[in-house]
């Protein structure tokens, strides 16, 4: 017994890599979770703890003394150490800057002064810099004075004796080039370089569009500060891309699969409260209309089919469109198209399903009008329905209100709302 | 006018990265979007094609010649190539290999014959390599010679003599090492290595969990034959992730914000016929008893609240665990776990929006036995639909078929009808 668990010890502490651990956490249920992280020897757990989502790590970091704590973060890079001391509360987080040496402890303040989704907040400062009037022989003898290079280095930053970043020197470059030429000679300064205010979800598109390793970081005045690597903004395009669909389903990015039932229920029970009113809306709406209903049951039948299909197509335009945001395709000059475009889908669709469900519907209950009204009432909500999905998502951003979280439930009531008022007020009209 | 144009063409040929250009036309309606094609000159399509989505891409394709594309596939990487060539009808991208030099085809060959989204068919074949028995002085001599480094060489590959991998020589190693050492003495073995035929998602999790900028890939034979670079596997972290929210729409990953409205609508219309089934599914078991709704049409009033807070709960871990999916959390270790878990926060939900609905329903219809109906009704539904939204991914998935494409319809049929059956069936038994 004591035999196996020394075997699991040694696996997580020598046989894994940290994000390996990290991921086995994970996936593991709350108990499983504390046992395998006891396991964990002191000099691997700041390593792993960067690999956990927040929550897992808040509820790990939560329980360690400051002592702890500053020993943890001596071993990490800056913006690892920054993303450790934003989980901890406020007054922990100043007692552990305070046990730090100062040196630390002002490399860390320059990053912690930014907020925690902008590049500086991403940004590490081990940067290698060289200035622009030696040459390349010199700068090979110098990081040939280093005993490592931080990781990612694919670029040595050159500044000006301001510390002003000036451009880079591409190690690939440096490497086969003529060394007697100067720094400046082979530098590139045509480089993309990040403004420390940036937000986070732009930088990952400069990464992106540029394919880059490793940016600067420049502040207010052009000085370097640090420096952004792909593995933190691999991160960011992680979290960006399941931001839209978690926020969808009422949901947070960092949701943990694993969460204990109280923790998680309590969460989604905000979610159905807000859907709840929603759903009373649409029963109201269908209140105005029992005497019509009780006099023809079939409408109780296939009023559901309306608002569904208007749910589904709305939803399916809502998606579409959140993601474009995403990606940023949209802008002000192509919504008018987009919202054409959208009329003239939910015209096709709804003049196809109309016919196909005022078909079945004739077949069924053998009522010709009644086949017409539920014709009619398609056409009508599918309509509303593509521009509503086209045009919320852009109002919402506008408002500044997250169009992923709330799209979905404006949308649903406006597609019951008018599915359920669509077709049973136009069978209280023909049918009186 | 015509200087107007002039300045586009020259901002689209000289002031923008490829990237950028791409992201312009993706941005525009269709037929902009050709108007700027045509102002692209001919030496840039070639990096402007590989950023552009499939569709898009595919579209400018299939108006160029066998020269244009030959000549086109010229200056880009391996990897590239293979991407347009798959694009290409069969007949067209055979006249294409045929159209190139020897070497140029042997080498496109080699990748061609791994499926397009495994490591061999993500990969690059521009791969430095070196001797294990050679100095480092000798190497850096060696890359000197080089008039540039391929993009991303961040580690150099070491081979022996039947072009085995041997290990890496890490470039930042190179630069700080003693150069008298030999490249063995320097090398590091144990580095992660991929498998030609891996999958591409396993592909990126590598990546990610060991924050690397490029892998060697090799063969069955241990053979290298080429490197996967960090540019490449964004794009697929960055497909995967927004996999799961489109095709939960019903939409393609790739699916073009301004698609045309016929082609997008035909797409779009398919997903409406597949949810119709659902809905008149639904609207049988309404149908069962229509008795009873007409004895009492408070039925039909609220019946939407029984389906539409299942399909939420339900819908809520769906998602979670088709995250949870893509993640590689979960496994058939844990689904115990994660069943009982559901269990217990579907009764939580149950339980408390059963008290709510039942209180507002009694306020209401001033019907106590209503009240109790409904209550009843959304435990029981929020109990199924936790359950299946939990059970369904992890069986589709065991089939085959993709939960996020197929797990939502039949979700909402299960909360449909189990919402519309137990509201229902309870009062038709409890009023007669």
């Amino acid at each position: 017994e004591s035999g196996g668990l020394q075997e699991v010890k040694r696996t997580i502490n020598i046989g894994l890599a940290p994000a390996e651990v990290a991921h086995l956490i994970e996936s593991s249920p709350p108990k499983v979770r504390k046992m395998l992280w006891e396991l964990v020897e002191t000099e691997n757990e700041g390593e792993i703890l960067q690999h956990l989502s927040d929550e897992i790590s808040a509820d790990f970091l939560n329980e360690m003394s400051t002592e702890q704590l500053v020993d943890l973060t001596s071993e990490l890079d800056t913006d690892d150490v920054v993303d450790l001391l934003q989980q901890l509360p406020e007054k922990q987080s100043n007692d552990v800057l305070r046990g730090m040496d100062s040196e630390n402890r002002s490399r860390l303040e320059a990053v912690l002064c930014y907020p925690e989704d902008s590049a500086g907040g991403l940004m590490n400062t081990d940067t290698v810099t060289v200035r622009a009037d030696v040459t390349l022989d010199v700068v090979l003898r110098y990081l040939r004075r280093h005993r490592s290079l931080p990781e990612m280095t694919d670029n040595l930053l050159v500044i000006n004796r301001n510390n002003e970043f000036i451009g880079i020197l591409p190690i690939n470059k440096l490497l086969v080039s003529d060394l007697n030429q100067t720094v400046r000679e082979v530098m590139t300064t045509d480089t993309q370089i990040i403004h420390a205010s940036l937000d986070e979800e732009d930088v990952a598109k400069i990464f992106e569009r540029h394919d880059l390793v490793s940016a600067p970081v420049i502040d207010n005045h052009g000085k370097l500060i640090g420096r952004i690597t792909i593995d933190d903004v691999v991160d960011v395009i992680r979290d960006t891309a399941d931001h839209s669909m978690m926020s969808m389903a009422g949901l947070d990015e960092e949701e943990d699969t694993f969460a204990p039932a109280f923790k998680t229920g309590r969460r989604r029970a905000v979610w159905l409260g807000i859907n709840l009113i929603t759903a009373f809306i649409a029963s109201a709406v269908i209140g105005l209309f029992s005497d019509t209903i009780e006099r023809l049951v079939a409408l109780a039948v296939l009023m559901p089919i309306v608002a569904s299909m208007g749910g589904i197509a709305g939803s399916q335009v809502l998606t579409l469109v959140i993601r474009g945001q995403a990606l940023g395709h949209i802008s002000s000059g192509n919504i008018g198209w987009l919202l054409n475009r959208e009329l003239a889908v939910g015209f096709f669709n709804g003049l196809l399903w109309a016919a196909v469900i005022g078909g079945i519907t004739l077949f069924w209950f053998n009522d010709a009008l009644l086949a017409g009204i539920i014709a009619a009432a398609i056409i009508i909500n599918l309509v509303v329905a593509v521009l509503s999905g086209a045009a919320l998502p852009i109002i919402l951003k506008r408002q500044s209100i997250d169009p992923a979280l709330a799209g979905g439930v404006i949308l649903t009531t406006i597609t019951d709302v008018v599915g359920f008022f669509s077709f049973l007020g136009l069978a209280s009209i023909l049918y009186l």
